[in-house]
């Protein structure tokens, strides 16, 4: 769960950067850095923290030059450090480039450990530096050149930005697993992992980097390269049902209306009788108005969420009921009070996130709650790039639907089929729905897959 | 603009201060205190910022005892220094006592020049301070009687909590210009501003603290008097309209209903012929709802808001079209290109934000945009405790509606008329409605009204 | 203990103000604050920690106008918080003034008691406050006049520096307990409680402030009245034996000379057989230089200071023997082995310092160590500004000379006498001696001097 | 000019190491490291600034294990980033190691172009790292084994301490340019760069570690080698004049005496007809005395150290004569008006302090300066571990004594000749002292030696 950026040719790179990067805060608020490029001077800032927490001004100031790549981070491979933090920089034979990385490798460790053999030194636990280290060790002088060679040795998912003296260039894996777009600014190229960060600066969106395709940005133009075997596409299929934002635009199409779509679907297939469709926030939003325009079923505001949630929070000694749940959400009671109440909400992880919630309405006076979730039950981890709790943890992995509807304390609980959603949308083909269906389609090395965690959903 | 929150006999007194305080952090961002007091001892701790950052574990700890009040701050009276975070908390002749207060008194000018002149020195700008020189000033020893001695010589509007050794005191102004409720936590009494508070903490809404009420609590028991004669009531209906939060009831009545009944009436007195209802997110929501529900126009989330927003934000030196707007909206294309849009919003103030938001939603493809508003014009400045601008900065106090649409450059614009909204709330009489009506209830003291701020609105 | 500064009709008013503290650092190290008047406008920074640190250029940019003043503290009355760093200010009916104050009021837990009880609100736990409050209740306009009224009902010690609108007033009381010089740079007045301020700013030293005398410094020229009636001069004595620096004049003297001369009066007082003269540093230096030439026994640097004490150290869990001495100082054992060592230092208060001390010289190979005290032995506190620990931890209070060497553990120990401390500042009247008398020139309020703390030595 | 400190088989190895290196804070205040080994964790905190500030008690508590090395920096090679600070600490094939070096390798540069054209990644500007990466591109699996290798191949002074998991090693350069110390504590092994290190934790002084011997610290025990071929002595002569503490002993002898035999040399050699000795604090104090001793001059404390100097200081706008001298010294006019002054320090490198302390001196009042410096002019710069400024900036390269005496201001000046200096350290053979002769025993790869900076003196 990363999200990555870069900008060529732009006299306010780090600046757009930033902004960018403040639009995709919502794909990782752990770390945020940029790595600007002016003349042969990089220049360079990554902090724990929120984007717009830890660039003030007099940072970005520094950040000078026409190029620059950004990075945000929830850690997926590497722990939670400034260290792991990205863009990685180095300096190595050929000159300076800093890297920034969304998707995880599935062979890092292998690489790794032959790299350290032959004596090279990993200052990070991050899958992203085998990259660094693969190109340092090329003894081809020209950075592009030295990268593809670099990307041919690893395997798995990786949407890369990459800044060298006089270049940005972006490159995404042959599968596609995780989106990245083009767009274009007053002349200038630049790269994002969603569309919404070129609508907050102002950038025209041109097409997506093609799965397997490496775009060079350079001061006179922009070059596209296909240097690997045609592959068959494996686009995430989870960035629609929760990562990507609703006003972004994804493997070209609107994330809005396909979650629409998830939410009419699932009136279909899991109907309800009730009086009032009320969604979870924010991310439940869409699906909710699908389910309640299909369906009849007035929608009702009934969870209101609270928008000052600080990043850590003092619980009482005493325990107060659903404390977790209720410094979120807080239920309007003369919404629900008396009302038979479908609640919809985008996934159920380990379950008690849901079961708490389920208990708050009811005690808000609920006389029935009928839970529909707008994805399949997710039965197995991600090991390309979403951030996952252990298999054993995830509550669908391990239990029937009725058994998950007992424990949340529900009346009647559905998901969506993955018919379903492939229709939502609107492919069959195509997707990686590996968290769905436990069907890998890129082998894990060494993977103790029961071990592994599964995604763990921070809510927005 | 101001939240305050109040408790006594609870052996977490602080911690529930906290998060209460954190339930009414929509009242004031600015800054935050708790006074607690153990046997004879004071503790104290006020800080700028909001709730959640600026306690920190270690502080919390600090604040021992079984009871506590709280604050929170958007400056009305005052300016914005940590010398005028409330509570305050002062030592005089009789022991210690602090105050936290919602409101603004009308005479505090006149009677601080008169305190001055007899020696007293005044720490801050606030009206607040007042009270605790006329308490100090006061011979009796008994703090309730000299707090009513006090009350008695001021005018305008306050919801206050007193803490003294021994007691918590929660007093209401006789016109109840701004809300105060009595809730009941494991046999403690406590007071909040609103009963969100109440749920967070899990305490149960006993009933509204009446205008001109004081209610003492003490260790052994609670006590109500009502020592000033009747008057008129003149509840501010702008909580109903934007202040308070939706799942809060409010001087006997669900806030998100309300709300809805607004967008009903709203729907009937400026219908619109339109494809689709959006409503520009958070404050506008349930009116939105309303109006959809009403005219049968459905609903779509067509502006997307940004959660990460920080508090300082630094803007390209390049500008970006709308940058203030976009950063904290972002339009989903694909459900507004096309479409005939009817945007709810809950007031125009400057017509500055709203012209920005117009321009986005059809530089976003819409075809058509109708403005509706679920209040009256603003017309004046609010004396009794909302912060405001200047009236010549008030669009509407100065432009005729269609001025002011041709200015923010939607298709037509309807406000909710002064009727309409008082049928909304379900009563024509006991609410000040003065910002609408330019009618004051209760004179202000030397005040050039013309020069007054008024309604800043921050987006929540 | 603390020192203060005045400054009116300079350019770079506060940050001269900033430098004359700096050079007073050592008058106080707890907290450090400046106030500057600009037109009407006051500006202040107060915080807890040293002069270097707590005003950084943006800080002291803010401190616009040609009139300052500043304050160094050492707690002497009032606790250790921000809330009592001076200078303290305040608004009143007459306009805004602020105070710096070295000393301490004997009679001011009387008139606090009175002022609080006719409403008055205190602010701060410090004694100084009360000249404030009756600057306030003096219906006199003029401050000036107001501030004569005030200074009539306090008794004790007191040097300050008072900034009003368009003065800066300095006053010493009518015994001048302590010290307090009139400077002059580029046509503007300065006051500082010692003369090297003024060497650090580059003004000439003129006069000091007589006891009893109030100096006016205006914007047109400096005044100078003498409103109260002649009292004997009791000017601290301790000033010379080590609180001033020993570049300072300090009432008409060198205390260098001083301090060379005490030493050498030890020496004829207090001789020893030995080979060398070690000095306690850095307070020691000056008198061990003396007592090694009245000797001829030869001077040697036996103990190194280390320049790099931080504010807080963390010490190892197992103890390392005299720890809190080896921190500060460590014996060159070259110097020293087989050695028999003449001691020099200026005081001994509980003893346990001065033991570790020995201790650590003799286990540097020392053959005999003798100790010399250069003043008489401390056996009562001081309730005019010196901060003092209890009577009862005072060691010379308790103990006989003998006692106090064998719990120091020396060979010998030898203070100097009263007479012979008052040779060495050249006069036999005039000084206050109470902590080495016992004799208070000025009655003190309500006090148990038995309970009193004496003072503590900070080590520069 | 760096301070290393290592200590094995200690309970409390992170606290005595932080106490260690407050102890050398004289040899470096730019930053301040330690790593700590637990087992086969390894924990580390490294910080820009002082010891005593840099570790607050919690960062210590987190350094567990018995084993920890430590190094305070004074840039020498690698810019003044935390990226340069020390100890470095690397994960490589075999393990983790770190390691802290004082000293300047003179062949880093080649060797590291070497190993990035074999694809090495380097991530500081510091010569230090060559040490790491030839260790990680050894085969050889036993870290001692590794080392020796890559001491092998690195040229010029070095004196280290690595830990790895299971032990501390120290090791000095053949040449023995640097000091480094082995003392004993409770059963436990301990390495400093001097022995003032030893005496704050109350350890024992075993002996020094021989030039080109390497020292292993393992919890059964010590061992030594002596890899490396023999080598003749280089011992730095500086470390005498002006850089190791005078409570030190240093390569078998003790400063303080060395710095007594050089003024006494001094007062032989560059007589003067004079009434008073006064030392330059703090550097030369015992020079000032060995001076007065020899010549029959009485010393006198005559310039007064300030001791509370911050690390950034606002100068005020209107310059103050002498401000940056003044802000450390301030002179006692008393002791000097009408004297002749033999002022005696340990060096002039650019003359312009040294013109401004003669300046101010004067304007106290002396009657005749008589500047005197106990080592011979500066004309060379040093590329063995002292941080140094362009030869070009430095006066007695590029001027005759009598030149650098108008630029002072001085009526005479006299240095030490080297010959004096070598009787005062009692040996004629077995030091570099390249800085005075500009004969340098080891050679510089590729440097332009008249381009290098001289050192740059802290006063301390």
């Amino acid at each position: 769960m990363c999200g990555i950026f870069g900008i060529m040719g732009h006299p306010e790179a780090a600046n757009l950067a930033y902004l960018g990067l403040y639009a995709l805060q919502h794909r990782g608020q752990e770390s945020a850095g940029i790595v600007s490029c002016e003349g042969t001077a990089f220049h360079e800032a990554r902090h724990m923290g929120q984007v717009a927490e830890v660039f003030p001004g007099e940072v970005l100031r520094r950040l000078r030059g026409d190029a620059a790549i950004g990075h945000v981070r929830y850690s997926t491979s590497g722990s939670s450090e400034l260290g792991n933090a990205q863009p990685f920089r180095i300096r190595y034979h050929a000159g300076e480039i800093a890297i920034a990385h969304n998707g995880n490798l599935t062979n890092a460790g292998t690489i790794r450990k032959q790299l350290e053999t032959a004596g090279s030194i990993f200052q990070t636990s991050s899958d992203t530096e085998v990259i660094l280290h693969l190109v340092a060790r090329c003894r081809l002088a020209n950075v592009e050149e030295a990268l593809v060679d670099a990307l041919r040795k690893v395997e798995g998912a990786y949407s890369i930005v990459v800044i060298a003296r006089d270049r940005v260039i972006a490159a995404r894996d042959p599968h596609g697993f995780r989106p990245l777009c083009i767009g274009r600014l007053d002349g200038s190229v630049c790269f994002a992992s969603e569309t919404c960060a070129f609508d907050l600066i102002g950038a025209e969106f041109v097409r997506d980097v093609e799965p397997g395709e490496i775009v060079v940005a350079e001061r006179g133009g922009v070059r596209s390269v296909h240097p690997f075997p045609p592959a068959p596409a494996h686009r995430c299929i989870f960035e629609f049902v929760y990562f990507s934002r609703p006003d972004s635009r994804l493997f070209g199409q609107s994330v809005s209306l396909a979650r629409k779509r998830m939410g009419a679907e699932l009136a279909m297939e899991q109907p309800a009788e009730a009086d009032i469709v009320v969604p979870v926030p924010d991310s439940g939003m869409n699906a909710a108005l699908g389910f309640s325009e299909k369906s009849g079923i007035p929608l009702e505001f009934g969870l209101i969420r609270n928008h000052y949630v600080g990043r850590t929070f003092i619980e009482p000694q005493q325990s107060i009921r659903h404390f977790g749940v209720k410094i979120k959400l807080n239920p309007a009671r003369d919404l629900i009070a008396g009302k038979r109440v479908v609640l919809v909400d985008d996934s159920i992880v380990r379950g008690t996130t849901s079961r708490k919630i389920v208990t708050m309405v009811r005690e808000a006076g609920a006389r029935e709650i009928h839970v529909r979730i707008s994805c399949p039950p997710t039965i197995a981890p991600c090991f390309y790039g979403v951030d996952t709790p252990l298999r054993a943890e995830l509550i669908a992995a391990n239990n029937t639907v009725d058994e998950i509807r007992r424990f949340i304390g529900a009346d009647s609980l559905g998901y969506l089929s993955l018919e379903g959603l492939r229709r939502a949308v609107g492919s069959s083909q195509g997707f990686c729905a590996a968290c769905y269906s436990n069907d890998y389609p890129v082998p894990v090395e060494g993977t103790d897959v029961a071990q592994m965690k599964l995604f763990e959903k921070p809510r927005r």
